[in-house]
């Protein structure tokens, strides 16, 4: 990683947490003009970084005239991409109401991050999802059953009682999921005896089930790991990270 | 997985889909003859389905004559769980009020998946909760003591102050599921200060206890999840997921 | 377990349904009499089998008269158990306002339970605790700290604005507690913007290591139940479980 | 640990619970002499032990006059820490409005329990947390991206329905972390059906990667720790705790 790559990547970084304070009306009516400034230093930063990398594209080695070199490079993946950027950051000044498009500058995070030992990892978190798929859907397909079938029960318990909540089945999702993942808001909950010794079962039973996928990936991402770690080891342990 | 095993699979899932929908009166009342046609639809083919099988029994190689063939495959397990399937799609249509038994053919998605990888994996899920079974009953079995501990404490803390929520030890258990497997509505809370240092202790405790199953059929899933792949490598490593 | 031993667990477990349900007025009310007369053969049925021991005792092997033994096993641990499960099954008779003695009946399971496969997964699991006692302290101490931490930032944050819920540190521990356990009742959160913040600093950070002692007992009762089955099979592994 | 150590902690430890307990007004209202009296005490308690520590300080071997040693030992860093409480406890009187500052005086038990195997296991999670520092790095960003997401989503969905919960990024934040960590406080939740909808996939696709981290260093936690033992092992296996 470049010393270049650092500075886009802070002003990747800080353009997000731009959008992101922007979308509070509270402060941002305050601080109408700073981030609206913000957003335009940003825009020229972005085009003069894709101007300068288009120019400066002609230099590599190879056939081709100057020309030839760039519309090859406009079109390569993360060109697209650094293009994407320039547009997302100028089209909200155009089409007010899409700031949210801003927050896709993060994909450009992705593309830089995309070598070192950052990359490595997520080779392995993806290695360890693909090696335990089977695992993953088993899991997954009695998860989705469970889900199913406790909305089904409490739909038939708390039905009549509490229409609004448990009137159908897929009002009763919405209680099941945030059971299940033992999120519970509260804001939907068993009142009758039946749906609360109901509710206590798909709750005590399904909360494992629910939890299993999380540990499966996070022992095979650790194992992934862990073998990169004894692959690369020692040489590149003195490495730092990108 | 032949290609009429996924068409049937579909047909399920779809089938399935359309009876959760059909629950909730605000899209039904709307869509009361497309669901209604939908049904009608999944009943001539569920109904169409299980005549060619029955037809078609008759062709395999054995002693017997065609409808005495006939009569075994209908009394054996997968047939009978296919005419459940078409009782299921008929019978709410006669009997209104009874459409949570459309859910139930989803019993046919695992007869359908019993062979292949899935299999597999649950067997191996199944082997894992049998291996570790005295590993699940002691700590579920402490899990039910501190259940009822929990309840029992704030039951004596809380009872006189909220006797509609801890006025009784089955009442105060379902405070006590709800905590211990983090659930926390909210709709049931301690108040007094002798009732929150009580569920405190409960809570730093006991969840420790209640997540401890989780962890041992997780891991045990995944050990045998590891010995079928390691049994199969490499042989088997390309098959895909059926 | 001899089949007695079987007859006494169930008497155990039903006498204790019985004390459970038997709190909640509504029901109790309603079935005074059958509660009383349930209460009631309990009490003669320990009473009988505590008479029974008590008798059958002399006939053991050993030097001294019949009641000089007798007299030895009154005074042994599990003699005790034994009658205080008696006592607690007449006292409340006798004392009013005294049904929680009852669930104490529990400990006579613990008692008959010391034998068998099951006291082997709990040797195991107090073992797990012990060999992990510097990693449990450790973790433990440093959730107390940012139990604590937490419960300090958000009374520092929120004490002015909510003084009912976070206007003292005892206070907002009950908060802190709720919330690094995950529970998450809703009954005090955070209010104020800087609230929230350190809210969620505190959410994030801290529950993995709330978390982190149930994963280390976890996985230390699973190696040491492992051991327990690598040295007992095969010879014992079609034993039945106690 | 010798015995001074020990009355020391003890002295550290009831000072930070009497400065606790002194927030509750209505506790500290009642007893505020005895309050002023402990407090009072420690502090004498602390400035004696600071003086006495300094006094024989000279007793140690090693060149130079009694006062140079002492010089030198006043700007050690324990002897920095020890002043710092001696401070800490009397400068509330002087400042009313500051009492959480004596709740920094448990900096002090880290000073004295850096000994011995409480310390082991401390550099035992250090080491396990930078041994995994990619794996962690890796995980918090997917799992900052999905918290990104999931605010923007509901944002999006829920934004214009309840602005003061979701009116814009960073309060939908609040939500997304409540959510994600499993808290779910419910003081805000998503009241449109698309909300829902979009609030159940990041609940279900998100905690997973939010544990993850947790489940990383637990495992590596107790690696090392694992490690730390069998070296010790046998010779230091019988040592009492520090």
């Amino acid at each position: 990683m470049t010393g270049a790559d650092r500075v886009i990547i802070i002003a990747i970084l800080a353009s997000v947490v731009v959008a992101i304070i922007g979308t509070e009306t509270a402060f941002a009516s305050e601080n109408r003009s700073a981030i609206l400034w913000a957003e335009f230093g940003f825009g020229i930063f972005f085009l003069a970084e894709y101007a300068a990398r288009l120019w400066s594209v002609a230099e590599r080695p190879g056939p081709g005239s100057d020309w030839a070199k760039r519309f090859v490079w406009i079109r390569s993946f993360f060109a697209l991409v650094d293009l994407f950027v320039v547009v997302v950051t100028i089209v909200p000044f155009l089409l007010p109401g899409a700031p949210i498009l801003r927050l896709l500058r993060l994909f450009r995070l992705a593309a830089l991050l995309k070598f070192g030992r950052f990359s490595m990892a997520l080779r392995a978190l993806g290695s360890a999802v693909i090696e335990r798929r089977y695992d993953l859907f088993v899991t997954g397909a009695l998860g989705l059953v469970l889900l199913l079938g406790g909305a089904t029960a409490l739909y038939w318990a708390e039905g009549k009682v509490q229409p609004e909540a448990f009137g159908s089945i897929p009002r009763a999702m919405w209680w099941s999921v945030i059971t299940l993942t033992t999120v519970g808001y509260g804001d939907v909950s068993p009142m009758t005896p039946l749906g609360k010794v109901l509710a206590a079962v798909v709750a005590v039973g399904g909360i494992g089930l629910v939890a299993m996928p999380t540990g499966i990936i996070a022992a095979a991402f650790s194992d992934a790991m862990q073998n990169y770690r004894d692959r690369l080891a020692p040489s590149d342990d003195e490495g730092t990270m990108p």
